[in-house]
């Protein structure tokens, strides 16, 4: 039997809280110890049918860097081109990812094709294994920010040409983008709030069947 | 400046492990003040763009509980279908739901139409909206974990078939079907491990490019 003490669980709420996407980085790297005991959550985590379908690629060297930075560029200003008046001058003052100075850089995939669980739960809802990555991410994030670390989750790319530039297997499907590296400053403000971008609301309407 | 202790982080570790798929439940309630409490934490989860995309359905009446337990029962029967031999005597055996028992029933959904967060960090990858309510779903299931619930995540379902039957608004994705209550056991080995279906990796690989 497990128990977790009132105290655990209110530092959880607070962790949640400070869990915030990290885009402004220092640029003193990660301890590789540190990164490894994080990186392990992501075997405790959640999957349909056991599968464990998380596939993850460090983005490491300057080429598949300067790719992944190109590919996010050209994006956000196709990104900024859907906007207008207002909304376009907030957006492009808007810093939407810290990869040109997060020492970490991890993209996580899908494997679409894995026979790991023999397709036990995934045959009505397929979309249930990229769903299992994605918790063993916030897994990940949660526990990298109860170490310290902070962590950006950039989506503003386009999938196809990052998995051609990075090498990936056919079946692999990005699900995410993620800078990991120790954060300028801590706030439990979300940046798109503190930037006048959107509000967080604060309650959760719950209807009833 | 947040901290969090070593005490905390060797607990939130525990709690990763403890969080497993939990398919038996005991009947007694939960109690609404502490539900209440643990569906707190989705307004807690990182949302692309701030768009905060979880609709949060309860199933409670008998007749949307009968529908979803109807729409499970099928899908199941099916999915058995798919299996020969050995795996499919395995899976028979399975119990893959506490849809029978379990007290309280939330259906969770995507809201893939909402203006909120106005598309930003949808555009190249609209998934996020839907990957935003699964972090959501996994931060309510660590947080309920830790108040000693147990949750269980149902996908073998038709979703369009759930939808139609819960009277769901059209711009509404199914994510996840889950169960939630008290736990009959407290076990950290995942049940279709104990079952024989399918063993945890202890790993985790990591390439680099």
């Amino acid at each position: 039997m497990s128990q977790f003490s009132q105290d655990f669980q209110a530092d959880l709420r607070d962790l949640m809280c400070w869990r915030r996407d990290v885009r402004r980085f220092r640029t003193d790297p990660v301890d590789e110890a540190l990164l490894r005991d994080c990186l392990a959550t992501f075997a405790l985590a959640p999957s349909v049918g056991l599968s464990e379908p998380w596939r993850v690629v460090r983005v490491q060297s300057p080429a598949a860097r300067a790719a992944a930075l190109t590919n996010f560029t050209a994006a956000n200003a196709t990104a900024l081109d859907g906007y207008k008046g207002e909304k376009a001058r907030l957006y492009s003052g808007l810093k939407l990812s810290g990869m040109r100075e997060a020492p970490v850089q991890l993209a996580i995939f899908c494997d679409e094709a894995t026979g790991k669980g023999a397709g036990l739960g995934a045959a009505t809802m397929p979309e249930m294994r990229r769903y299992s990555v994605v918790a063993a991410i916030t897994q990940f994030w949660l526990f990298a920010r109860a170490r310290g670390l902070g962590l950006g989750w950039v989506s503003i790319l386009d999938p196809a040409r990052l998995c051609q530039d990075l090498d990936i297997p056919d079946d692999w499907a990005l699900v995410a983008y993620l800078c990991v590296g120790w954060p300028e400053q801590e706030c439990a403000t979300p940046e798109l709030e503190l930037a006048g971008w959107e509000r967080r609301r604060q309650d959760v309407p719950v209807e009833t069947r």
